[in-house]
């Protein structure tokens, strides 16, 4: 498959505003964050993902012939804007978050440091994918927290919200810690295991299902998974599967795993009733999946109620993040550089005090105790501030509530710079880790959590705090719009 | 932008049962069906779409030498089977309800009539696009509804599930019935509308508002929409909004269209307000534009409220369904092809009387009243059923409640057949219309539904019943089926 040139997919107000910028200034170059708001399905943290496609994204950024004819016609763009564009490329820096690493709101999980024009053009592509990945990886995680270390499998290709939908989600969903996908083409593009069993469908077109399960176990004998409810699971499916695991058994087959797949009806009773049949007949080994309309919440309880299921498939819920299929990130000015080369910090005012922006040219901070290696705090602070983590102490204070403070006595805490180059003067200079790596690196990320943080219902919020010189900034910068 | 070839974008699954027939069957013709068993957010109709993406799909289907590789890998396949794989094409036939139709539960909206192995094959990327592009078609139907003929434009590309969910979802939104979309590449590609005005970074870089937006003006005259918010709407936006049209009054500028943007706060407030200060300073024909997590609901209220809003900026809501972010398509075995030519009917038994497929090679009528034109009813029936709408009554029944019955005297209705073929022994023999087509054909599609119908809350269901020969049939194998 083929880089697509995604140049075109923006918002016409990106070409408009660029425009404009060609018109009416200097060009200027800004810093433009990416940031969230709240984390998904009111979670403890989120997942970030997306990056590798970011990259490519900026990297093939070039408007070709007919991107510009197609622009002429519009009849919104002088010629000279045009001949402009048919040289564009990026040619800024742009700093962001690993993928795999644990993110909170509001602080900048990506960073654009461009000549406006460039800053601008580049925000709906850039939100699109990360909100998309970040989305699907932060759900994953979800799921695979309440499965307690059973497998899930992303299962959801069918109900994607179109084919990306389905590719960069079977690659979200593995960062996020899924074992595999269904998805062939995410498969090869990204090498992640790729798994499966079989449809209603192989059962019908057979003359019974004993046939049917047989072929299949014939077939597939190292992953013979048998879907057991196309008639009647326990009637029918059931017993059929223990008759050819048992036909397996007297010919010497030993298959490398094997077991049935439950996708209909009461999991928590077929399964322990299934469960108990497979024992009986002494396949103690073979494991029960189950698929249906599955999500954390209800694997969560299927747990609670010993459903005995070891391996889950995951579909149309993990795939669409069907309870808040969207990720609020969004892309903000936050300075302006001046004509002797300092960033002019910048802040949208809003009366809701959540929606007000922060400030500056800034990079973030991770703080753990350097004892237990847990996470103690994000630190938002300007890009240029240093801190002295051995010897000097650090005060931290919810910017929302000053009064809330914490003293991290210097010597008891490490601290870790979470934004990365990625390009400088529109050279890349990161190389992204493997799918795999990058889930490894995710499920690392995640041991720093406590569970109060990763637990599914009212978790503990992780403390992103402003530096103290950052705090003064934006409050000034307050004090001076309600003058 | 190229074609994807996307014929590894499927569930393992598929190529697994593809092998198994391959192993022990006889690659017999069968016909599986698409179809969905609810409308999204219980609305009383869907729309069709995404039927020229799955054209494309089948016509680009084959496994390039990298494609086989990648699956020998897999330690799954055959030389044989792979050998057969590098050769592959599609040869069967596909029919469709055209794109922009209204469309019901149960009815098949596409219908593989193929060798088991091509059939297995194309299920999975066939739902994800039919399933993805039906969703934000009908969803925009809906918004557009509450609309009650303003303009909805589509702004939710940053917010959509990745790039194809942007691009394919905006195309969608226009046959829904979408003024146009903020999605440029959605506009050169299916060349339909594109949109916008500008943001608050673009107030953000000038020295003042006023200034932004004196030099937006002086560059868009002709769309000249100013975002009103960033500071305080109704004491610094509106009013400078006016001083700018003021003076481009007096320097006798006439714009096509112009007008505000109000983009938070209370809109039905700030609307009214901002409407009597346009009115009162001579601007009577300035368009007040809304968005800010608009959805048909909250433009329903809004209207009933009298907010004096003429043009709707729907953006996350609409691009993801929010509220309802996945199609429920499903794709079922319908019918074998036995030695003599004919279709074996099969039906997928299910403890749910709902889940119950219905069996056989089949088609769909539309019926219509002759008088009004209004849609009455659909049929569905065996495809080589035949009317004579002249001269017969026609008797229909809901088939779940057999004795409610409505009599259609012959010559008082008509009848149109929904299903048209598409491809036929592989080769591609419909011309899809273009988008601006189909959505004009949406458009005369819902005018032949009642408002009861087409409201948002509790609709009026249209009844899709079966023909006495498909119930017959599905009856008989019900009961063999629990002999």
């Amino acid at each position: 498959m083929s880089a697509q040139n995604l140049t075109l997919l923006t918002d016409l107000y990106e070409l408009t505003m660029m425009q404009g910028y060609f018109e009416t200034q200097e060009n200027q170059t800004v810093v433009f964050d990416v940031f969230f708001r709240d984390n998904p399905n009111k979670g403890g943290y989120s997942v970030m993902a997306g990056l590798d496609q970011v990259i490519d994204y900026i990297k093939n950024l070039n408007f070709s012939y007919e991107d510009v004819d197609y622009l002429r016609g519009l009849g919104l763009f002088s010629e000279d804007f045009l001949h402009y564009l048919s040289g564009f490329h990026f040619s800024g820096d742009i700093y962001a978050i690993p993928e795999g690493s644990v993110i909170f709101p509001r602080e900048p999980l990506l960073k654009v440091v461009a000549p406006i024009m460039e800053a601008q053009l580049v925000e709906t592509a850039i939100l699109t994918i990360l909100n998309h990945q970040c989305l699907i990886a932060t759900k994953a995680s979800r799921v695979v927290y309440a499965a307690q270390g059973d497998g899930i499998m992303e299962f959801g290709l069918r109900r994607a919200q179109g084919p990306d939908a389905g590719l960069y989600g079977a690659r979200a969903a593995v960062i996020g810690g899924c074992v595999g996908t269904s998805n062939v083409l995410a498969g090869e593009m990204f090498d992640v295991p790729v798994m499966g069993t079989h449809a209603h469908s192989w059962i019908m077109t057979f003359k019974d299902e004993y046939t049917a399960f047989k072929e299949y176990a014939r077939l597939y004998p190292d992953a013979c998974t048998l879907l057991v409810d196309t008639y009647d699971t326990l009637k029918s499916g059931v017993p059929n599967a223990i008759r050819v695991f048992t036909e397996m058994r007297e010919a010497g087959i030993k298959p490398k795993s094997y077991g049935i797949r439950l996708d209909s009806g009461d999991l928590a009773y077929l399964s322990k009733k299934a469960r108990k049949m497979l024992d009986d007949a002494g396949f103690q080994d073979a494991v029960i999946a189950a698929s249906n309309d599955l999500d954390e919440f209800l694997i969560h309880d299927l747990k609670m109620q010993g459903a005995a299921i070891s391996s889950w498939g995951v579909g149309t819920n993990l795939i669409t993040s069907k309870d808040c299929p969207s990720f609020g990130g969004v892309y903000k000015l936050a300075a302006i550089q001046n004509a002797d080369g300092e960033f002019q910090p910048k802040i949208k005012i809003s009366e809701n005090i959540e929606k007000i922006t922060n400030p500056g040219n800034k990079t973030i901070y991770r703080i753990y105790d350097k004892e237990t290696g847990m996470l103690r705090a994000d630190l938002i602070c300007f890009a240029d501030e240093t801190f002295n983590t051995e010897e000097e102490d650090l005060l931290l204070f919810d910017p929302n509530a000053t009064w809330k403070k914490t003293l991290l006595p210097g010597g008891t805490y490490t601290m870790r710079e979470l934004l990365v180059p990625i390009f400088q003067h529109g050279e890349c200079k990161y190389e992204s880790p493997s799918v795999k790596e990058i889930a490894e690196f995710c499920r690392q990320e995640k041991k720093t959590l406590w569970d109060e943080t990763k637990r599914l219902f009212n978790p503990h919020k992780v403390y992103v705090d402003l530096s103290q010189k950052l705090y003064d900034t934006k409050t000034k910068l307050l004090n001076e719009a309600h003058h």
